[in-house]
């Protein structure tokens, strides 16, 4: 039996920098983690596939220098050295992690982990007691009961993907979220026949219904099939009906599967423990408390917002609680919310949001004033993407405060930009605050104080 | 003899902005430019030199591919393709700009203006009367008296080199500020030998210290010389003499003059006039009133914070007391504040900022607590940029109240995450709230994020 002050049980996003966060403010963390530090994120998830993405723009910019008086012959890429690239730069980064956790002083055991009840967990056959603990198994993808998909060498999830030894040249990709949308963007713009399946109307379910479609339209290099149920997988041909009922097929080298990922609920004794869980996920509540005493939990695994910079801040309204609960500094007063979270797709062109869609704020009563801009009017813009590139960014309001309730962009710079909008959203800030907000001259984030100009 | 509403004399950014409003908020507005709308910005400044430093971002990324996987053979750049680029965003632009206020109605004469007194103007020899007047006359390259610059056809100003017919094999600026900065980045990454001669012992005065030497250092492509006083020019060739007296010469093919630009307040009748001058700026308030009855001032003329945004702020705060005056509207009580203004340096890499130095925080005796990150931790920045990039973040927050009062970039994305920066010195947030703003990840504007945990 060991004895600490808190074990994580998880060692991604939420597991780690609840570990960080923790052992920082003194507490005797143990993080348990099966597989390697960092997770879905960090192994096979956002770092791996934005690094490829930065292979895949240096590919674009070679290619289309033509415009900007740049000339290159034979531009080629080579796929095993993008593999090789991702590797290093995924490693570098574990490399850093864990040397974070060893310099904080969090003891890391790499070991199935398992929760028996309130402060006790098994691993490596061994019990580990602490006052309190904190769940952080992450999620796995969803695999959707269709004909064919289980046990076909030619269907593979985002991480076989991403392993897969050779560019495939015809990709079908099922699922027009988020996975499956970025996923779609780097293999298209790598000069690969790519087809999208969606099931709905439009891509990406929680963008704005209008942005979204400015993405689709962005992305020239992907065919989109958009309301279309795939029926059945042969090999790796795809056959999908449309609403109409009109049957097609897609042949491809390599079937993407990407209808979304699950929290993590199985293996780690989640129900035998006695843990509260709702529609597959951990059940929390503002602080990240779970119906079992000093048991938090934090991440994908509650089902809520399923992104890494979610589980981050998940993790440290858990440390507060945590500390709290334990006396140490003043009780916590930091809750968890999920309407100010920024999210990116980082496809070809980007795009990003934070705050309430229009169907949000509709589904919500709520009577609004909004702007949309399209890019093509920013100087900065156009002269780093020419004339003919597509972007728009768009503004929500609440009508009877003034509010900001929603930021959403399409085009280049969106993911670094949307941090100040996720700063608007989260302070409450009104139209009128953000007119007074001085923007620097020539950018693209320009664009947003022109829409708040524009907003009616 | 014209009767208009307003007369606004110059049609740089702070010119067409306050033209613009007027006209919207339906002012029969007469707009008099002596050359092309948009100004320094638009025409010799912003838009162009961003425009080629897009064409050297796409040549670095042609030849930087090879570790992203990426091959191109005999990459080359074409500098007459890249100045055509150049001239079509620009001729876009202003055709955009021209029919922004065709379309509000805003009278565009071309001719020089000259302000007789309060509410008369003369232009294209014709007096033109107006309530309210604004003056957004703009700014001039100064040109020191250093011995063989004057008439030294091997000696340019910015707007000079811009335009140059070839791509100049050997240049030596004279100015290690803004403008120099950026042009000296951008044809050190054209393969250029580039030399910046600089009297004080850091560039660009505005930024941190720290900061503006994390910057330098990055400019590998770029010879520095600190704390060196230009003696005289000779054709292309600079002499200078640093601090301990060592005199040296530079031999170049061309030579940028970018020591600053000062206020255009000659030929436009203020003097004559009565405008109140002071070190060479027209006085205003902050209001932007001059010290005549129904003439404003906006934009680099009035000698406080020369850059387009700055130009853009005050163009609005005008426009809202000249509406208020013309009892269109309440009163205004929007008031020019120039702690909030971010600014951008397009170097290779970008810094940007936003508010307190720690010099500007010792010269306010105020006592700060602060955080530096270096960004080579940064995932995104990592698989971008590679191991070996260059970047930092500086946070700096006033000690007593916890509010952020300056926040500090150097690298990649820089320009565009700063408007951020600015919308929380601006709220005057706290590092507390900062702390509770959600980033995306993997992102590099997370860094921010970090450095508000790290703060002390």
């Amino acid at each position: 039996m060991s004895v600490h002050d808190v074990v994580v049980l998880g060692g991604g996003p939420g597991g780690y920098l609840a570990a960080e966060r923790l052992a920082a403010a003194g507490r005797k963390v143990l993080l348990i983690e099966k597989g390697r530090l960092g997770g879905t994120c960090l192994n096979v998830g956002c770092i791996p596939t934005k690094t490829l993405l930065a292979c895949a723009k240096h590919y674009a910019a070679a290619l289309e220098g033509e415009r900007f008086g740049v000339r290159a012959e034979r531009v080629t890429f080579d796929w095993s050295a993008m593999q090789a690239w991702k590797r290093e730069v995924v490693e570098r980064q574990l490399t850093g992690l864990a040397a974070t956790e060893k310099r904080l002083g969090v003891e890391v055991l790499k070991a199935e982990g398992r929760l028996l009840g309130p402060g006790r967990v098994e691993a490596a056959g061994e019990l580990r007691q602490a006052s309190a603990v904190v769940v952080a198994t992450g999620s796995v993808p969803a695999l959707p009961p269709i004909s064919g998909v289980r046990g076909n060498p030619r269907v593979v999830d985002s991480t076989g993907l991403l392993e897969w030894p050779d560019m495939p040249r015809r990709l079908c990709v099922i699922g027009g979220g988020v996975i499956g949308v970025e996923l779609a963007g780097l293999f298209g713009s790598l000069g690969g026949q790519v087809d999208v399946v969606e099931m709905l109307d439009e891509i990406v379910p929680f963008m704005d219904r209008d942005q979204a479609a400015v993405l689709r339209r962005a992305m020239k290099a992907v065919r989109f099939h958009l309301g279309c149920k795939v029926e059945s997988v042969d090999g790796a041909t795809v056959s999908f009906r449309a609403k109409d009922g009109t049957a097609a097929k897609i042949e491809a080298d390599l079937v993407l599967m990407a209808v979304g990922r699950q929290p993590a609920v199985a293996g780690w004794g989640a129900e035998e423990a006695g843990l509260d869980l709702r529609a597959g996920a951990v059940v929390v509540d503002e602080r990240m408390r779970t119906n079992l005493p000093g048991v938090w939990a934090v991440g994908d695994v509650t089902g809520r917002s399923l992104l890494a910079h979610a589980a981050y801040r998940m993790a440290e309204v858990a440390c507060a609680d945590v500390l709290a609960s334990a006396g140490v500094g003043p009780g916590s007063r930091d809750r968890m919310r999920y309407d100010a979270i920024p999210w990116v797709v980082y496809g070809m062109p980007e795009a990003a949001g934070v705050g309430a869609t229009e169907a949000d704020a509709r589904a919500r009563g709520l009577a609004i004033k909004k702007a949309s801009l399209p890019l093509r009017a920013n100087g900065r813009f156009a002269a780093e993407q020419g004339f003919s590139a597509v972007g728009a960014v768009k503004l929500i309001a609440e009508a009877a405060t003034d509010r900001v309730i929603g930021i959403h962009l399409v085009g280049a710079y969106a993911s670094e930009m949307i941090w100040g909008a996720a700063a608007v959203v989260e302070q409450e800030l009104r139209v009128s605050d953000l007119k007074q907000i001085v923007f620097p001259h020539p950018t693209v984030s320009e664009a947003i104080r022109e829409a708040a100009w524009e907003i009616a």
